[in-house]
């Protein structure tokens, strides 16, 4: 079939992101299996957070929701049998590993992020570290230095930069968010199904008025 | 089987609560399905949000998560049969509501609780206010004076504020939520599911850590 007749659906996420760590890890296997292409796309939370006065994660502002949230992480990654680890320090900055994602072809970078999303939440690994991206880039096969020397260009922190105010534009205000052609947005891996489902006509989008 | 062998869940709500609408809809059957007894636990939320510096609803305060929690209610509505329609104003105080529920005999609060829902979130009616109150209590079949007037008496009062304390010392931070016999727990209608299979051994708690 060719590319522009599959249904495409955008997932914004933001590497900082907790919930997005089983979403990275899910998507493409539940996508494959409703003929949907995923677009994948990070972007910065944090200047959206800012605007509503949070500088830091709104799971360490809030010490009852943060809580909650590591608990309610490990049910889930229980369920799905996923290993879970909680990065020192929490959050980490994603500011690198995003830049990254940019710098690398579009069908190299689901392998990439889930490798990233598996280092910061399955191994609890530090992935704002350049070593440690490295470290992931080169077990992907890829040249670690050049990949990240291209990072660091202009090219992709315009780049970078474009889609955080893209994200802007579209209203998103967490991660993991996934947007679909039609603009309809979902929010949070609890929405994952939904938004296929979505994204692949199998909801049924003429009941909501 | 005699009831203490049932396994219970607690359903904490505040009736300005929107995602707290398809919870209180849906519980009842589904709870039966698994042999779950609810005990239904209205409580205030606007006290644990000030602590937390907000004097109003999230969603108001927080525009683009707001207009994406009305856009994500339509949805799920559409996809339960519900009918769905925004009070106004939003959100409705939600106090007389709670001590009305809790005036009630533990029997009668199910079908209080989801008639309450209903106007609210169903018919866009101001739940606030006395009137509509007594209107619901009579189409239950009530004497909506008498009810109401238990439900101003010191009682019923200190009874709310200690739901409330209790609430707030489970380190509830929003609603609806669940919290099982063995002390878990769950945030959201998107955790009924969860909650109810917690609440029934249906799940692995032996899985998390």
């Amino acid at each position: 079939m060719p590319h522009s007749l599959i249904n495409r659906l955008d997932f914004w996420f933001d590497f900082a992101s907790t919930y997005s760590y089983p979403a990275a890890m899910r998507i493409a296997q539940m996508a494959q299996e409703r003929d949907v292409a995923i677009r994948y796309r990070p972007f910065l939370l944090g200047p959206i957070f800012a605007d509503q006065g949070w500088r830091n994660s709104p799971f360490n502002i809030f010490p009852n929701k943060g809580k909650y949230m590591w608990r309610d992480m490990a049910r889930i990654c229980a369920t799905h049998d996923l290993a879970f680890s909680k990065p020192d320090p929490f959050p980490q900055n994603s500011l690198l590993a995003s830049r990254v994602t940019l710098a690398l072809s579009e069908e190299l970078r689901p392998e990439f992020v889930r490798a990233v999303y598996a280092a910061e939440f399955g191994a609890g690994k530090a992935i704002a570290e350049r070593s440690i991206l490295a470290e992931i880039l080169s077990g992907l096969g890829q040249n670690a230095s050049a990949v990240l020397e291209k990072a660091g260009q202009d090219g992709v922190k315009v780049k970078l930069k474009s889609e955080s105010e893209e994200a802007r534009r579209l209203g998103l205000f967490g991660s993991p968010s996934f947007v679909t052609e039609d603009g309809e947005l979902f929010w949070g891996h609890d929405r994952l199904h939904a938004a296929l489902d979505w994204a692949s006509g199998a909801s049924t989008p003429g009941k909501v008025p």
